[in-house]
């Protein structure tokens, strides 16, 4: 095997149930279940996908280099897996350029809280690493799986993006771009996913991704290049000036994993370098751990959009507790925070380490009770959800359009 | 079966040798073997295809319209097949728009005769009917089928696009592309391969085509998608100010007709008119009728950069000829028309009928000898290749930009 096949030694068939071994969880880009009741088993889904851990030493390098903690989803180790980051802080401490690549398929015009990690944190990376930023919205994924007329997706991208700008993206170093006008407007853009296109078969598709049966439309075949491409700064004459050999680092949830496989199976082929993963775990439905948030279940997911009661009423009657039946048995027993959701969802929005850890404690100690743990949850959530539909408010059409220009970046 | 897939009834495989019945002619996009020494049986192909012959009914209609005469290519049922040609001549007897669309793949840098004929009768066809016409350059269709870098085939396309300027089209009425370019620079054509994506199945293209085998480049199973779009007039909002209705006629060779019976199946589905087809058949090889002249064989073409000693020399020592073994013989038995290369090469380039007609009788009578055959079809393409290199030193790369930037045509 040459080192440009390693990426795919683990390509396990992930894109069909049937295909899973029974013990293991199902993690394609369409479905998460889980077997067990804890969850994802994140350790067994490392060594299938081949990826690596990230380990003490490695946030223990990341924080030197930046002279400051890290952010609290990789200290945490929700962003708990990567591919090749260590090239990109080499890259960084020497002082080259690289970019951040992520994004989001457009399939609701509302996003929910587990929309939001991955934009929190690669704000967090494009700030402390000063990096230029792409953003894609794949409104032609959306447009070939589901049922949406084509004029729709575009429209749920430009509100995704709406959201996203909420975020607090730099304008100066971010362009965000959706599939059906951003592949229309750039030729070196489609030329690279053309490229893409002639380096995989359809054996190849159909075993990382499980598409490309019989009764399945071209277009799932086809989409997997255009969420590959954009790993590729010759992608963005734009912004790198023609570069080729700029790398990207992506930052996004390991069920995205197989199309980066995918990506770095050919990058080399292509002269281009491998784009560099960060993966984060998913963020639970409010039912429990075995199956992740999701917008097209409306009682499983907290949405950007929700009123403060609603945020209430949903956590206080659908967040899985991990406590006590009753008040006794939980001051006997305490709670259990691997399953108890309200807790789980604490470690993604509450920063304070203190803090959180006073909780954990507590909790599994069972001195604090569900009904204060939940309350403590709800309070955080509704503040997090009224600034960002404040700063929703704030994003014009105009603002958007600048952020879907096509232009030079600052870095 | 309802009338949307008409088109689809008559699907035989035509992707595969392997696929078509034993005294059937191979007639794909990519391959044209006969299996009979006179040639393609143009009349069993109709019937497999599902199209119609062009019959002396319709010549009469299309000369009473245009009030004179039809170009001598239609007269002699070289296009001698069409679908829905009858709607096309409805509309101009209405004095409502409608298009032109034909194309070419760019795999090599030298045109050859068999390149000229779609188009001769496409310039024929815009000069009468006065409309618009768009010209493919599928220069993304060679890199996922031939081993040519990607720049490449830009160039190639770019060098084909001069010769086809060079056969005299109006740059007025005039839109050349090649995708590499255009699907870059047009949200609404990429947009339109999309929504072709998503009705196509892998089934479809593999029963309709014979690619998306295991070992196939998924660009391959993407490529009929590229092809297919241009039928319809919203890909083409510079020229058609964002109409869906204008409907389109597409000159073509028979073996593209696959293409168009895929595109006739979504166009309903779409909302968008079924593109009408007029088809020609082959232009065949020096060698004989059995093959179509081909760039790859170069013994097997006269080239539009061949002078006019190579021209003289393959007539003469490879034009397949009818006649007798000897001058005796030939003089008592007189020639065979229907497989002599030279006197089918004259029914594509002598527009006069009476001198045609002298010649067929007096070489079927044995008293005009194959050597005077030969030299009359030598003055012939000398003109003719003399000419064409004459008027392709004009076109400037100036000229040929004009060509291919996006714009409003005159109509």
């Amino acid at each position: 095997m040459t080192e440009l096949n390693v990426d795919l030694q683990n390509k396990c068939n992930v894109g069909d149930e049937a295909d899973v071994e029974k013990d293991e969880d199902l993690v394609t880009p369409w479905d998460v279940v889980s077997k067990s009741e804890t969850g994802v088993d994140y350790e067994k889904l490392i060594s299938r996908f081949g990826c690596s851990r990230i380990d003490s030493d490695l946030i223990a390098r990341m924080a030197k280099l930046i002279n400051g903690p890290v952010h609290h989803l990789l200290k945490r180790q929700i962003f708990f897996s990567h591919r090749d980051l260590n090239k990109i802080l080499d890259r960084y401490e020497q002082g080259k350029p690289f970019f951040l690549y992520t994004g989001r398929g457009p399939s609701s015009k509302a996003l929910h809280l587990g929309h939001l990690i991955p934009f929190m944190f690669t704000k967090w990376l494009q700030g402390t690493f000063n990096v230029p930023l792409v953003i894609q919205l794949t409104d032609d994924e959306k447009y070939f799986w589901k049922n949406i007329p084509l004029e729709e997706t575009i429209e749920l991208a430009r509100e995704n993006a709406k959201d996203i700008i909420a975020c607090g993206f730099d304008i100066k170093k971010t362009f965000i771009f959706n599939n059906w006008n951003f592949v229309g407007s750039c030729p070196s853009f489609y030329q690279n996913i053309g490229r893409i296109l002639r380096l995989v078969n359809n054996n190849q598709v159909r075993s990382i991704f499980g598409i490309g049966k019989d009764a399945d439309c071209i277009g799932k075949t086809f989409f997997p290049a255009c969420q590959a491409a954009p790993s590729f700064s010759s992608s963005f004459p734009f912004i790198f000036d023609g570069k080729k050999d700029v790398p990207c680092l992506i930052p996004c949830a390991i069920d995205q994993d197989p199309y980066f496989r995918l990506t770095r199976d050919v990058a080399p082929r292509l002269g281009f370098p491998k784009p560099s993963l960060i993966h984060s775990s998913f963020f639970p439905a409010l039912q429990g751990v075995k199956s992740k948030m999701s917008a097209s279940e409306t009682n499983s997911a907290i949405f950007l959009t929700d009123t403060p009661k609603q945020i209430k009423d949903k956590i206080n009657k659908y967040a899985f507790s991990g406590g006590g039946t009753t008040v006794e048995e939980h001051q006997a027993k305490g709670g259990n925070c691997d399953i108890d959701i309200s807790y789980q969802y604490l470690t993604f929005f509450l920063d304070d380490d203190e803090k959180l850890e006073e909780i954990r404690k507590s909790y599994s100690a069972g001195t604090l009770l569900t009904g204060h743990l939940k309350k403590e949850l709800i309070t955080i959530l509704q503040k997090l959800v009224a600034e960002h539909q404040e700063r929703r408010k704030q994003v014009t059409d105009e603002m958007l359009d600048e952020f879907m220009k096509l232009r030079k970046l600052d870095f």
